[in-house]
């Protein structure tokens, strides 16, 4: 666990406990894989964003709190599945990942089955409303992840088809997993939406931090290679302010992403923006969104998650994995 | 439509105009693709057994009903999407799967999409009971279709193992189509769990006929090649009862499947059960399962859903596609 998530360990336990539940129900070769990949390394952000947003009132209900953090959990772990299969990726946080051991069926199917466990604890909140936000979260991110095969290597699309596909794919279910949790504290809409934009925000800066890591990140530490993203065609922030600053470059680096040098001729795209001020660009792309963020926070009730939910802003951008 | 579901037809235009609000929202390729799915001449015996399990009392809540049956059709759309680019299916009544169009990353999305629209059709019922069987439905079938994978070429699994898979597969969801028809119409619980039986009994003759069908079906009519299932080595009651009528033909039958021919030695050994006592044995299990479906009804009002529930029963066993 992440120290800066301490106030919230013993809510994190509770969590972790019903994710255990799962894989002990589950057929056996089903459970095995999913305890592998629960056991992974994952850092629980966003079922702390449940229950760090459920906090800022004195009477939470615990019960939905708790189920609503693992459905968020178990969506953004079936989404893992199915991603890795989608990019051929063979390691995750340094842990082989489910399609480098199973064929394509039983991998698709385990996505699904993680989904649908994903529905049942949503369900398990019996709240309409948030069952209802989880539908279409989980709608909105296949959107975003289908546009962003369809936008492969698509080097006219603007920088606000970039946004919107970062969003959909992962913003959203830190907004919705920020939502879940206010809306089972008894918060007052203002509070529930001030809540909502802080996951947003959280999550937007979130994968620019990632995709910036794609180019610059260490393959130890990150137990992946690094340079997915162009390697499959698709164009991050880190590309958007390269093409900006550099509009010259714009046909070499098409030729390199694009050309017969396949793997070598992406590394070196890689090299070029990476040691480009694109990176640093796009760090402080980051950190408008941090600092979106963070006013998001300001009018809510001066309590302990909220000094909690300022740490885990500055950690999402500055992490190294 | 088919003609013996005339008693609910205004019901089915219902969901039908729901299933096409789906298509009208979505990103423009998958709504294309979508909206070929539909329109491409499933039955819609789901969600006609949802209609027809909410029309036992004079008032069901007709909202959560056409919901709830647009959520079954799209549940059993994504499996589709899923199950034929797990099967490579480059067919599906006469038309091109999406994976046959599409790659492996976009058709796993589409799967995903459908899914996730499935539940928000569910949670529009807002009946948490509904939604939680929604879920629970998507794992067991998921459950089936993964014991059915690690299953393959398992010439020594039980008879039982096949009904397992079935039911999982299948008539779990005609089992949930039937139970949250009923539930909306305020039935007593054993009203309900009669229809829950009903649908289950009647998945499981549908299944096996299907399963039939893969022998003896016609190329022209089914709109997919036959012999499907034993190319993919996966076993199913014809097999089952094959090798109980010829025990000494076992060996011949695995070397044909697994042999060096490929598709030959596929097409030698559907031609041998074809043409053994096993289909018309396979026929008769099926007509099994419509009895124990009859024999569910016997204790509904005598309605007239009630016949027509009598004669989809008969329709599902004797049909030919």
């Amino acid at each position: 666990m992440l120290p800066i998530l301490e106030l919230v360990q013993e809510e994190l336990a509770l969590v972790e406990a019903k994710l255990c539940g799962v894989s002990e129900q589950a057929y056996p070769p089903l459970a095995a894989a999913l305890r592998a990949l629960l056991d992974s390394g994952g850092k629980r952000l966003r079922p702390a964003l449940t229950i760090l947003s459920a906090r800022f009132h004195p009477d939470p209900d615990l019960d939905a709190v708790i189920a609503a953090a693992a459905a968020v959990e178990m969506l953004h772990t079936a989404t893992l599945v199915h991603d890795d299969l989608i990019d051929g990726a063979l390691l995750r946080r340094g842990n082989h990942t489910i399609n480098a051991s199973w064929g394509l069926g039983s991998t698709v199917l385990a996505g699904d089955y993680i989904f649908a466990q994903a529905a049942a604890f949503a369900a398990e909140t019996g709240n309409p409303r948030i069952i209802s936000l989880f539908a279409q979260t989980l709608k909105t991110i296949c959107d975003g992840e289908l546009r962003q095969i369809f936008g492969q290597l698509n080097w006219e699309q603007p920088e606000e088809e970039y946004y919107r596909r970062i969003f959909s794919k992962t913003a959203s279910l830190f907004a919705a997993s920020a939502e879940s949790g206010a809306v089972f504290s008894g918060a007052p809409e203002t509070g529930v939406q001030s809540l909502r934009d802080y996951g947003r925000y959280l999550g937007m800066a979130f994968q620019v931090v990632d995709d910036v890591l794609d180019f610059t990140g260490d393959e130890e530490v990150m137990g992946k290679p690094v340079g997915n993203d162009l390697r499959q065609g698709i164009l991050t922030l880190p590309v958007f302010y390269f093409l900006q600053s550099y509009p010259q470059q714009r046909q070499r680096l098409r030729a390199l992403v694009e050309g017969s040098d396949g793997d070598d001729g992406v590394a070196q795209a890689v090299q070029m923006i990476r040691h480009s001020s694109a990176i640093e660009a796009a760090r402080e792309g980051a950190r408008g969104f941090i600092a979106q963020a963070k006013a998001a926070l300001r009018h809510l009730p001066a309590v302990e998650p909220r000094q909690t939910l300022h740490e885990l802003a500055d950690f999402v951008v500055e992490r190294h994995l």
